[in-house]
């Protein structure tokens, strides 16, 4: 029997809506590059969700390549980047921002959350010529242990920011999870207010693979696209970009999607939680983590494909499930039935 | 009446085999980041059509990707490729290469192609530690402007590397086109015998994205995986690269495709030579470079997509033409209409 | 009257023994970049010194252009940095490392030093190819808080990086310093023997500028020269190194002025702790850094220039002194004084 | 015998006044990292001379380290250097702007310079972001081949820079060779008001060592020290640079310096000129080139120190001569006899 992938949430082709658009395209010519008219489409449906008529909207092939791409253009070589020490670009992007030639300064983060004292100490910590410069507080929405950042959170980041002159990126690679999940309050169009710029993922989200850049300052937009080229992530059939985004948003699929992956997350948790299984963080998304006794993680290893989250806490194990828009409640209750003798 | 598109081969989605691939795995579940059977068997699939069972094979999105993320973890800092001034690495790719820390010592080049000789001369003018040291010999089959190189041609340029200690990369964004070029007698098996690394282009021949990257020398593979990462190009769902490989290699549909390609631009070519209009170069894959006449251009201008390939020749205006697996005789026919009163 | 200066070591000229060398070449003709006779009498030095006949040694200008130019020859563009979180390349040299383009992950360390158990952690925690590839320990002898390594904590560093395939760089802008401690057992064969790479620092001790890099490996010095050169820093006038080196080293007058410095400081610390002031933390080379209380704080800012070292420990504030080989034994006094009412 | 020096103009130390300068300076102290005094009057002496009482000056230990500091800190990722084919940057400096990741387009300059329509025509190829961005112009004053600039010529540049947004930066190595040639009308006050950014060298011209570079595009100014760190080019000691240039520069003994060197220089070009020596270009700089015949360069070969510059050109080897303040007529004359039977 095949095991269940809560793995991640990248294990499949795509939404059937989002084939469909691209199997609908056979045939049909387009301009190379992203120039076409699909792409187009789908910008000004970004623009227009996030409420930001005026913002720049790129669309690149994956979060790393979003990342480094973006905050090469955006910083000159002596700023930094600050970030929660969870955050992708710090552990798990292979070092591609310094190979940018930037430093990321780090610091510690509840909940992979990063908060306005702690960004203010770090960049007051940098006091002349000899540090690199912070310029970027780099966030992640929702984070990387599943949390997301509320309204007054983000309010309280972006006067930090302001304060310090740093600019405000938003790592959407699960924005919509965060848009999605009922207990947060911080929609689209507020967090394009607050944020420099940011992204929506899809590649997570029912996409084959995309993300949309949006930036919403207008000093970081000169010359992306050259940026996108130089950094090999200008596709040359960007159309590809644009018909699966189309797709994606403008009927709300992606937080049809989102909420559906939610959704199975919380059914986790709920079994998680009324089995006695203790969690790491208390999340609404669609991560889950939690600290599996040696028996449950033996049975957990025959019949699920999970992540290992770091060494042994005493004697249980940190492990991360991931849910999906293909996950199903029959899936979770087998997930959970490895919690219960 | 909707313009011929012979502005790229790049302006549809993918082959229907390729297409219905992708469909078939709808629902299935995948290993991330390549670690997929769909990859294996097309990793596979590249090294028995390369006779080189122990090449590293790595898929990657496109070709500026290939080329930055290769380059860049072949050499070290102070190493320079070397390059004919038409290649698509000094010209067109956005700085892709020095953005990745290494100059491009170049070369006018005869019909796009590089020689043994001037290879040479470069090489030996680099004569100390004031100058960058040229450690990698940039070459693309089919060149940027259409033409190719044959057996004896490669093994000259291979000896030369040989003599002073170059690698050999081939970009190969429109290999199939070479490799179906009745006059070309460079096969893979020997192409893979002499270069030390070189890429299947996929992108321009049938895939929605991809290229096939064979590191055929063993000194060179060393931990090419964290480069792909670090650069941006490790794609989460990299099993799409895998299926579409798979679905475009096993059964030779590559070289059909590009067959057909190649045909519909002799068929150009022939009647171009026919109505007595000069051609830049003499090509025997998907491209085709011409002199067109202002009354040409501006019928071309009305019923054709292609591009204008630099400034004019007198009066006459170098235009470029691609053809792709999608073109038909009959658009070819009203191509040639522009050029007959 | 002019304050003491306690604020580093590299606030004069030079030592007179270097100027005259230095006035004695007046008038003489000397090769370019390295290439003279003086340089060449230098490095010999060194490697006889080091115990190392087979040794590449190069002259720098300064610290930061030392280890940039090293770390980044060494290293491939996956490969990171290890070190303490208190090292000079990680906190105080404007992210250099990172512009090179490589990441430095660091762990917290007690007074200032690498040990083998914290590199495991950090090198073990680093587990595929979407985290960076700890690939070269970076330590300071003596430290950036004015400890040292001993024999058998560097043997222990050795034995770690043996183990995980790591390079040994030890950043030595003031090795004098730990050389020239008396309860160092670490001398310079020894270190010679343990580390990849490392350099003896000529600018805080005696010379107008110069370090002097001791390349052990010698898989790693293949084409210094030329990263050197690209660096910016390869000397036009590199017999200027030369020279001032020949003086420093030829009659052991680096480990006298060294000797000077920390006799210093030992004096300033015995005098501290008579006076019951509290230490950050015991060294034996020059540089002391002590808790000062608000009135001695007003006291040392009027007569003594010194630098301020973090922010309030309580009502007391840490500072840092450094004494150099023109230090003397009544400025201490006086320093000293700022602690007596 | 000793052998006559016209190997280069940097194989002495200093002139005299310089080295009392430093010598002087012993016993004193120094604020660190170029925060003295000295210094600052030497960067006020630079902006009287320059006329700019607003920019931005900066000390700088060699040519190299100043043009990759300046050009990293001064462009974006994409943006590139546009430059003569034998800019010392292009061919000299190992890649070092590449390594920097800037690509410097390069075209063919007659006599080393650049012009109008050259840039005009390199800017305009550059059409979208396929290619990098032009941004820079970077000259040499006096140039690699030993000419110079007209105050027309430069003003021309300098509307073409406007035209196209381009920054004109002016590497002035032997800037003060230029400015001390008679038949030169371009004075420093008026580079000053063409120029983005340049630099008076210090280093081939009777320093140590040491650049003066003075950026008067306020737009360019910001964080500029920041860069230098990061790059390795903030000297601990950088009053030693203050003290330099302040000798160099306050009595006018950089220009007395140059036009010795001049002088010796046109002693030679007419003494080549009168035995019918066909010279390469035609200089009235410091430099000579000339085309020597195989007896008269075995002659030279065993009495002088010169460098060969490029293949033969027929029977003849092209050579090249660099006087400084240190060559006397009675060297020169000694040269001449090499060419006289």
């Amino acid at each position: 029997m095949e095991k269940i992938n809560l793995m991640n949430d990248y294990n499949t082709t795509a939404h059937p809506r989002v084939l469909d658009a691209i199997g609908d395209a056979a045939g049909k010519r387009f301009a190379g590059y992203g120039a076409d008219e699909e792409t187009a489409i789908a910008a000004e449906t970004v623009r227009r969700l996030a409420g930001r008529a005026d913002a720049d909207v790129h669309f690149l092939s994956g979060g790393t390549q979003t990342n480094l791409t973006s905050i090469g253009a955006f910083l000159r070589p002596h700023e930094a980047v600050v970030s929660p020490a969870s955050s992708h670009i710090y552990v798990h992007e292979t070092g591609a921002i310094e190979a940018a030639g930037h430093k990321i300064v780090n610091f510690p983060a509840k909940n992979g959350k990063a908060d306005a004292d702690s960004v203010r100490a770090v960049v007051e910590s940098h006091t002349d010529e000899h540090m690199v410069k912070p310029k970027l507080l780099f966030v992640s929405q929702a984070t990387e242990l599943g949390t997301f950042y509320t309204r007054a959170e983000m309010a309280a980041l972006r006067e930090v920011c302001d304060a310090y002159g740093l600019y405000l990126y938003v790592d959407g690679a699960r924005l919509a999870n965060a848009l999605a999940a009922g207990a947060c309050d911080l929609g689209l169009e507020t967090l394009a207010g607050f944020a420099d710029a940011f992204y929506i993922g899809g590649t997570k989200n029912g996409l084959l693979f995309g993300e949309a850049l949006v930036i919403a300052n207008p000093l970081l937009g000169a010359d992306f696209r050259y940026n996108m080229k130089m950094r090999g992530g200008l596709l040359a059939k960007g159309f590809l970009l644009g018909i699966q985004f189309r797709a994606l948003l403008e009927d709300g699929l992606y937080l049809e999607l989102a909420a559906r992956a939610n959704k199975m997350a919380a059914l986790l948790t709920e079994g998680l939680l009324a089995a006695g299984v203790p969690l790491l963080t208390d999340t609404c998304t669609n991560q889950v983590f939690a600290l599996a006794r040696p028996d449950e993680l033996s049975r957990l290893e025959e019949r699920v494909l999970f992540e290992r989250w770091g060494p042994c806490e005493g004697e249980r194990a940190p492990v991360r499930f991931v849910t999906s828009w293909q996950s199903s409640a029959d899936e979770i209750g087998r997930v959970l039935d490895c919690f219960r003798l």
